[in-house]
């Protein structure tokens, strides 16, 4: 059996994540490769030998160029701070290593151009770590659409919210600065809703416009409490979008947005049904079909079930739930049977620049106040 | 005790609600005027007169024109089809009466603007049966951000869906007709949650940059259901808008969205806390504070009960639920005691001038495709 | 056109509701005789004559007893405090009124029974104000499973909560006292929940065994507030019921079930399917059909509408709501409508003693522990 | 360190979940002793060999004997079907294994009493796996009671309901078989919210009355498929309870309800407040505090977060969702820290005694038609 060897760099928040992916995937699906978590890279030697015991990869190190030039890796799992994915990334393809990155896949489109076109010329393979479409219960959305069951698609309304930063008393972090961040919450959040409504609609965003807002202008330094620095980059930010297919959509991103832990939503709104769904409720759909006797019409609520996408490998009985950390199974799954069969997978570096070209043209319609095109985008 | 005796033009669905609401109005409040049902008008003297005698009029004609120059009438309530509102509102104006007319206003702002004036300058009152504000629960919703108890109004995101024309092979009428609706979804559904916005923001909106479109281009002509007559009006519009308080406000229509029976509703996003709404559940509102313990934070579904504005006077017990004529109730309370004391309503032909100015301006904005300041429009 | 002359027994929380829906109906339905609000009696001449003059009735009295005898009355209304209701209507019958009683019918199945017999034998009508069955919705849940479109009820749980003595300091009220109320919860709430079992099921309860507590054992006195004085009657009470054709059911009711304003409840499971429904959101019911294709099966939210029973009377979009008072006036829809038919009407007097009977059979199994048969019962 | 090696017998449905949850939990938990799964038994060699490989486990057998006596093994864990538990698990103590077995612990109170005296006259360690009450909000509901902030607790609503057998021509599977499930839906459900009930009030079941029925009183022989054999158990149970603090409640649990995927809830009421749950929605806790200002009553929905119990070592972030296998894998870390610091663990084979015995005394008052002690039983 093929091996897929595993070299991850980062520990953090999503690098956990990924390693408790990682814990139980071969247990929940037959994967087609024998998964090796083999390097493990973190900012010390002595952080990286600790989380390489706590989450199993035999070796470690300080020092991330070790892993993307080891021979015995053979893909390297970005979990760093966004600002570093381009550096990482681009070394990992120069060394001939297939790249799984966590989202946004860079600061800006046009550094995410470079990475997906070095990857495309390096004949590498590409994954980016847009986990909530690898929900059972957004893939049966998505079925749902394809199939037909809602009729064509004519309104797509997404939110990526959360309420992280919302109090003005929170303290600065890299989030808020430019540099290390690139854009605010529409980086952080709106790339998930951005793609996820790619993904959903069938078609690619071709226009946008938006407004956005630094609702909370300065926090206090985390170095000293009293100071206050400024925030750069945006709160909250809208934008209206139409696909290329046609289909009108708005799109909605707030990391200020009180009461939303995990505000990813989406209500999507066809010819002959309606989707809603809302992540904090992520194990189940509902789904309007107008066909149905005028007098029995009304949205029903699906719990997510062995009947449907890549559920049953978690439980065989409908409506026992699934977790966060079981859509990056699902990921996982998607990047060991990707590698094992040499195959292209969903949703690759492509797929990370498109949704990043998105994000750039919605903050640059709201600068210039005006629709603008994707594709002038990088 | 002084007496207000109304004079009804129209007894379809609207005037209908109205009817049920003059009917109870007197039990249910204690008005400051005797309610009189004077007269009514049809367009028939026999679909008059049965009507009158179906909702207790006193007198009936089959001539609007007589309605609104009797001189038992103090006040003309205006429930024709939407293109008529203007000529009957100006003769009544002209003949020294107040004036109750249903939303929308006019056909366009510049007509609302004409209405307004003409009753400003003859110190008629005014009311437009923008009902839906008068729901005690979106007046509780007025109450919590008047007091401030979400803080600082952030974002506004509000939606006026319904699905009566989902279908189609729904005969074309004349919602889809220019001449006699002007706007499609915006006119007949977004000027409630125009002017419910601003209600609730307590600020109005400043500019708009929209989207929109006409999905289902042609429907059967309802004469002989074979042929198929163009649509002339949009069935989906989304506007961005801003207020003059620098509030971020997202409108969302549609007349052909599957599955919305009342899709009015509202996600009110402030610096310490959220409110959201669905009409669907006109009695009951969610609240999230996020001064609340953090391990005890979440939206609280508050059911409207004697506590909240204008509730007791239907019930004295929470959370027995109040209905669609019940809003309207409320509004006639408004403008029985409104004229029996000489009092400027709310809300008058200025806020329906007002909502009618940013409807065109979305549509003009649509057409122009970048932001229109409201103060463009007439 | 025949008259029904209504005579007015109390203006309190339900005689007000009367009251409203009085008002109302006559514009809301097409009755089939005039309705006449002739007189109206309370406790005092000048109580008596103001609430005439707010509902709108002719004529008042501080004397009941004048309002039972009165030859221009054609049925009596019975609104007072419930230990009132036996000699009020025996009075109205013996003066060959027909009779419409608030719930419960008495203070035990014995004086229940005494004046359904009494009626029966003066030929006169009579009905009973369970106005929640009245609701479009509960009507809907009615039509649904008497279509057999949830297969055979197997299993009814209902709920009739509420929490206004949830407060161990609210002082004692005549609801806490045997005389004046019989039971507690269970007389007070229950009986309502017990009624719409029956209606919905289809078919009577025959045996019953439950449980109850005086949870608050005493309460301030109100005179006082100082002094405690006993409560007399049971907080909560819960029953495994059995009806005639074999279905299950579990009955549930509280005075102080915190957080429950108006929790009457069911869930009624079918071979083939279930139904649920909470009065807090009295417009909607959820339907799940198990013969649905499996991978979209899912409970749905019907909103009521037009094409439900009675709906269309208040309004003819669905879901635009309806409200606690809109029960009542289809409850005098039927009043009015049976007396000008001079038909049976429903729920009448035999079906309010059935209630008592269900009610005295569960407070006498929680008494003696053992199932105890209705019909043992009075 | 410490190990805890495993010995796993029966891989179905229940066993494959232990499988996901060893994989996962040395990563998701900071384990106190070494996990090694070390032993694997399945009926045949071949498939437990399979399943090793497919479980990650070093060693497997097609006896289950080999397992319960290898010396290389510290707990057998019975994922067998229920007939079985008490055999394996009298096999093991005896061999001095720790035992960690499914629920419900064996086919009647009076066998679990035998595995219960036994494994403490061994002085072994027990473990049962009713795995919902390690769910972070389960546990959440429980910190909030056990701190009073809901009050004294008076009630308790709970169900098991699931529709796996709702079709009737299902063919009958074990669970309908006496001699191999014991009772029906009370032993394979009602066990779970039994044992919920106790660990949310906070005290034991004292004594019941029930009430049951076999709805499906027939179902296909699997072999034939046309031949129709009896279903030997209950299809539906309710019963009446006290606790021993005093406090009623109702248990309520079905094989046969039509929608219930994983319908376990509760709704519990106390003195000052309630809560309620379904494990349909198992990131969510409804609370509702009376002593909230009467104008902002109403229940708030938390998202479980990582200020709950044992959630943040999933994730960081609140509402990002829990799914099935993680309460499983919170049993495992309680497994593996119990083991490793020789401490009792909960809930042990004490409290599957506990339950066994309310459920048998459940179906003793079924047919028995009275209340029944629970120290009546066993």
């Amino acid at each position: 059996m093929k091996k897929v060897r595993v070299g991850l760099i980062g520990t953090g928040y999503i690098g956990r994540c990924h390693a408790i992916a990682y814990a139980q995937a071969p247990t929940v699906f037959p994967l087609e490769a024998q998964l090796v978590l083999e390097y493990l890279a973190e900012i010390t030697p002595e952080l990286a030998a600790q989380k390489a015991k706590e989450f199993g990869f035999n070796r470690s190190t300080g020092d991330w160029k070790e892993v993307v030039s080891d021979p015995n890796v053979d893909v390297v799992d970005i979990c760093t701070p966004n600002f570093l994915h381009k550096e990482i990334a681009l070394a990992a393809i120069a060394n001939g290593k297939h790249v799984y990155s966590e989202k946004p896949l860079a600061l800006s489109a046009a550094d995410a151009k470079i990475m997906y076109e070095a990857a495309e010329k390096a004949g590498v393979k590409t994954l980016v770590g847009f986990n909530y479409i690898k929900n059972p219960t957004t893939q049966l959305a998505r079925e749902i659409i394809a199939r037909g069951e809602i009729g064509e698609v004519i309104h797509f309304y997404g939110t990526h919210n959360e309420d992280y930063l919302a109090n003005e008393n929170t303290p600065l972090d890299w989030h808020c600065v430019k540099e290390k961040a690139g854009l605010g919450a529409l980086g952080d959040l709106a790339a998930h809703i951005v793609q996820m409504s790619q993904y959903l609609v069938g078609s690619d965003i071709e226009k946008v416009i938006g407004d956005m807002e630094t609702v909370i202008k300065d926090r206090p330094n985390p170095k000293n409490l009293v100071e206050r620095l400024p925030v750069e980059n945006e709160d909250q930010a809208t934008a209206l979008v139409r696909f290329v297919n046609g289909c009108m959509g708005t799109i909605e991103t707030s990391r200020i947005a009180c009461g939303r832990k995990m505000g990813l939503s989406y209500v999507i709104t066809g010819t002959k049904g309606t989707i809603t769904y809302t992540q904090e409720r992520m194990a189940e759909l509902k789904l309007y079909l107008h066909d149905d006797d005028p007098a029995r019409q009304g949205f029903k609520t699906i719990l997510t079930g062995p009947l449907h996408p890549d559920y049953k490998n978690f439980c065989v009985s409908a409506g026992h739930g699934i977790g966060f950390n079981d859509q990056k199974t699902v990921e996982i799954r998607d990047l060991v049977n990707g590698l094992a069969n040499n195959q292209t997978m969903y949703p690759a570096f492509e797929e990370g620049f498109k949704v990043s070209r998105v994000l750039d043209a919605i903050a640059q319609s709201c600068e210039q106040k005006r629709w603008v095109n994707v594709d002038e985008i990088a």
